[in-house]
């Protein structure tokens, strides 16, 4: 059952609900053109790269920039998914199993950085800590909120 | 511009390109059974829950005993998707974008826990750290890497 919606909150149209399905909500621009300039890793204090929230979604950004780190999710649509064993050093002797990897090569190519927002520009999150090519899909945006008290009221499962 | 479809040509119909499509690799064991029970954020000193891999991707568990915590990707079946700003509080006055809160109701209701690997049973993995629903399909399954040397050589993009 879908939650209720509360006085205020405000709704964009989606697409049909389909079980599993990714709605692209934005564009990442970064220095990288080519898989093989990405850095293996982000680093946050590597380049500022541009996260663009397309214009339906640019009111869900409402706050963010209280926040000093946020967990991107994005699409990495040039991999295979069908890798379950890999060899990350190409040395034929060290291969490991892809969930314990983070190579973008595995059964659903979502890629996750933890970044450090710099700026609000609008409707775009300048960014430092991103390591995919530029123009890559973007699926999510959460805020890194273990550094805050949580903004509501504790529940008794919390614990 | 599209092309255009010349004569005798065929289509098939293929999904929007500007979507993607998940395959659930697992489904996660908690003792949380209605929403209202679920913690608001996983505890890494919660109670332990299971994470089961489904058959075919077992083997792509190889050497995740290694790391002690993970990052865990789950679909919240349940959420509505629509939802731009948010009222967590339900008080009529803090309002929140999405992107600024880690509700799972969001355009791509994706959840995400760093979580402490107690151990590994067969293709399962024993954790602490989750917030979700018994029965959750799981996404994805990524080490936290940034307290290790990375098992690969450095490429000079890593700065």
């Amino acid at each position: 059952m879908q939650s209720r919606v509360r006085a205020g909150e405000k709704l964009t149209e989606v697409a049909e609900p389909r079980d599993a399905m990714l709605h692209f909500i934005g564009r990442i621009r970064t220095p990288w053109t080519e898989r093989k300039d990405c850095p293996r890793q982000g680093r946050t204090d590597g380049p500022e790269c541009r996260v663009e929230v397309f214009a339906p979604l640019a009111e869900a950004l409402l706050g963010v920039e209280e926040y000093g780190h946020l967990d991107l999710l994005y699409w990495l649509d040039r991999a295979r998914r069908d890798l379950v064993v890999q060899n990350p050093k190409n040395d034929g002797t060290h291969y490991y199993g892809t969930f314990a990897l983070r190579s973008p090569q595995r059964p659903n190519p979502i890629g996750l950085s933890r970044v450090r927002l710099v700026r609000v520009e609008g409707a775009a999150l300048i960014v430092r800590g991103l390591d995919c090519l530029d123009g890559t899909p973007l699926i999510d945006i959460k805020p890194v909120t273990c550094e805050f008290t949580p903004k509501a009221p504790p529940k008794p499962a919390d614990g």
